[in-house]
């Protein structure tokens, strides 16, 4: 996930949403992608947090490999649930990793 | 915050942290910075959540709005107590958002 000089460049993909009330099959769910989406060619990594607002960040090689992750037959069945049941509201951000860099004491 | 067709491209900086036990001031300073983000020229919207780990993702108008934002005298020293005390670790990443959609009920 580094994308130092000369590193080859990666892609961050931002999913941010608000949930409805309904908990139902939820849980399950969004830990059975995030299994699925570590198993993905091309998947390098996935951070997430949820307070007012859920943000999950994956991140990956290339965009074939995000549109392939989208297309998982799998994945298709929780997007439309999440359509349907899980989420009043969602936005996808596909972006490219421009640089970076990081601290750690 | 819009990029459709013909829209104006823009960016996206991810900050994903780690925090200290250390609470003093922390809250004081994350207010602070946010209104003073978002009074930046080049400023269009910030997303936060915190759970085991905090992402922030501040969106910008340019690549030049972000560099000016991250040499604010105040963020500045914002900046160095998050490495002196509040911060284990970040990750700052800044991308492009190459394309996005959205899904409301």
């Amino acid at each position: 996930m580094n994308n130092k000089k000369g590193k080859k460049s990666y892609y961050a993909v931002i999913f941010t949403s608000k949930r409805t009330s309904l908990e139902e099959g939820y849980n399950d769910a969004s830990n059975q992608m995030e299994l699925l989406a570590k198993k993905q060619p091309g998947f390098l990594g996935l951070e997430t947090a949820r307070e007012e607002i859920g943000i999950t960040i994956s991140y990956w090689e290339s965009l074939e490999a995000i549109k392939k992750w989208k297309q998982n037959s799998e994945h298709l069945i929780a997007q439309k649930n999440g359509k349907e049941k899980w989420y009043s509201q969602f936005h996808v951000r596909i972006c490219k990793v421009e640089r970076e860099y990081s601290f750690s004491k």
